[in-house]
Parts: C-alpha cells; sequence; structure tokens
C-alpha cells in the first residue's frame, strides 16, 4: 500500500518535548537506532515544529511507485484515514534499503515487492484496522529512504504485531539495511 | 532513458550572468516560458551559485521509475556520458504532467510512456549520439516535474530536433501540461 494522494505533500516527524504523540519506545530493528525523546510531532504542509528536536525526519508523500491500477483501487475501496478517534496507537518505522536494491530496475523491484513478497497483498489483509501513510524520504537527502506511519486502535494491537512480523520476512525485506521500529500512543 | 546511477545526486540549474554555456534560445512550448538570461550554471551536488541567479531549477537524479532491466541494460550499453568535448550543444527542457498523470497506477504510466508512445525505443534511437540526464524535481516543491538535459555535437542537431519532435507527438505527451525549451552552447 502507498498513499493514495498523487500530490506531494510534505511531511516533519519531529521528537522532542511536545507534540500530541508521545512515544512508548523506541527499538532498533537493523542498524543505529534513533535518540529517545518524551513526544512527537506529526506535521504536514507547512505546521510550524517545535524549537529544539531532539530529532527530525523530513519526507514527501507522492505518487503510487509500485501499486497496478487493480491494486491501487482496491486498497482506495477498504482503506482508512489517518486521525479516526479510536486510532490511539501509531508506529513510525523509518527505514533505508540497500544501494543493490536501487540499482534494481523497475520490473526487478516491482518483482520482489509483490510477486515473491506479496507486500500488497499482506497489507491488504489488515485493512481498514491498520491505517497506513508511506513517506518518501530517498531522494531528499535523509537517513533513511521511506517512513510509514500507522494508526490503529489497541485492540489491534497484536494485529500489527503480525503484519510488521510477516513483512520483516519476506525476501524484501533482506534489502532492508536500517530500520527502526517507534510506538506511540495518544 | 533515465540516469543510471540509483545514489540520489542533488543539480541545480542556474540561470544568470556567469556559466560554461550560454543560454541561446527560450522558447515556451506548452504554458508559461522562463525568464531570458544570457549564461547557465549546470551544477552537481554542493557546487556554489551564482550570486543573484535570474532563476534556479532545483532537482535530484535517482533510482529508475519505469525502465525494465532488459532496457537499463540496453541503455547502459551505449550511452554517452555528460562532458564529451565534441558535444558543444546542450538542450534544458522543464517539462511537468497534469494530475492526472499522476493520478495514474505504475502499470497504467508504464504501459502508456513505452507500450503506447514507444519513449524508451525511440530515445534508444538517437544513443550515443545524444546524452541524456534526468533530474527529478516533482517532491522538491518546484514548478516542473521532471528537468531532462541534453548533450550532442553541432552535427547532431538535426537528429535531436527530430527525436524532440517524435517525443512531443506521443499519447504520454498529451499529459504534458508545461514545457519550456532552453538551448545552450559552449
Amino acid at each position: 500500500m502507498e498513499s493514495p494522494s498523487p500530490s506531494p505533500l510534505a511531511h516533519a516527524l519531529v521528537a522532542g518535548t511536545t507534540g500530541e504523540w508521545a512515544i512508548t519506545s523506541i527499538r532498533p530493528v537493523v542498524g543505529a537506532s534513533l535518540p529517545r525523546a518524551p513526544r512527537l510531532q506529526f506535521l504536514q504542509g507547512q505546521a510550524p515544529m517545535q524549537q529544539n528536536p531532539v530529532w527530525v525526519l523530513h519526507g514527501v508523500t507522492s505518487n503510487v511507485r509500485y501499486m497496478t491500477e487493480h491494486e491501487q483501487h482496491a486498497v482506495a475501496r477498504v482503506q482508512a484515514g489517518l486521525g479516526r478517534p479510536e486510532a490511539t496507537c501509531a508506529a513510525l518505522i523509518p527505514i533505508r534499503k540497500s544501494p543493490e536494491w536501487w540499482a534494481l530496475a523497475q520490473d526487478q523491484r516491482r518483482e520482489i515487492m509483490q510477486e515473491q513478497s506479496r507486500h500488497f497483498s499482506i497489507g491488504m489483509e489488515y485493512l481498514p484496522a491498520i491505517a497506513r501513510r508511506l513517506i518518501h524520504c530517498r531522494d531528499h537527502g535523509g537517513e533513511f529512504d521511506f517512513l510509514t506511519w500507522f494508526e490503529y486502535a489497541p485492540e489491534h494491537e497484536d494485529a500489527f504485531e503480525h503484519l510488521v512480523g510477516r513483512l520483516r520476512e519476506t525476501h524484501e525485506w533482506s534489502y532492508v539495511d536500517r530500520e527502526v521500529d517507534v510506538r506511540l500512543s495518544r
């Protein structure tokens, strides 16, 4: 799944002393972690950022890069948006993929993601419980290639663990050379 | 064709009073033009920019977005790099595609570009005479989605006109809602 909104929209994930979200854990999955901080702002567009943040991750939502028309419509029909009142749990999972991944042609990356790893099919099984937004940052010079933001209700916490566990076992994930798992609540 | 280098590299095309390239013409093809200026700097990475430029277009080279493994290898085998001493002519063609284009799924855009419009096949016919670099700027908030930079020897000027003429007649080009054609020499 990817954001269905095709217009680029800047996002900033800002960790520090203020923000709607309380950071409950920060865990390195592959490679270096991110520094600890108590709270996080999830900012879209030109929203003002807190002074002296502990860390900031910048990126942009954009057009889909892999999904077919069929997949895009299937996701659009069932997915939920961010900000549901019951979705008081969130996860921020920044990842970076290896130079080998990025040197692959478009059809090779697509083949690994969906035909071998069933990335979109697996994600579809958890809709609409798990809402998701994909933020691109590879072309913006940051430390990560993508930031994925998930929101869900406490009753779907086990489903969320199952989802990320399955994705991390895929062949696609063997190309992930840095991953951090940040959990939050509001 | 797209840049075969998968690592993002920032570029700035800076029009003003200085730069290696003399701007010989600026012509609007679709929509608004760009202001006139005598010279242009083609800058990669963190190179310093002239003071008080007339205009600056920023972007980044990145991984391929559409080409298959077969196409990528075919291009890599025959294409020339930038900076050949005999390539004293250049063209900078900034384009923007419509919201309708960007709302299409990946397979739909690929279908229009290559299967219907033969974009890569047409470009291949002009290799290695016409060297090309694709710079992405859609996700960087600029006025255009792509900047394409071409370099060629004066004896290939007719071939270059033929190439851009053919591309502008394709179905893909019906999604272009702004295009400027800047020609240069050194």
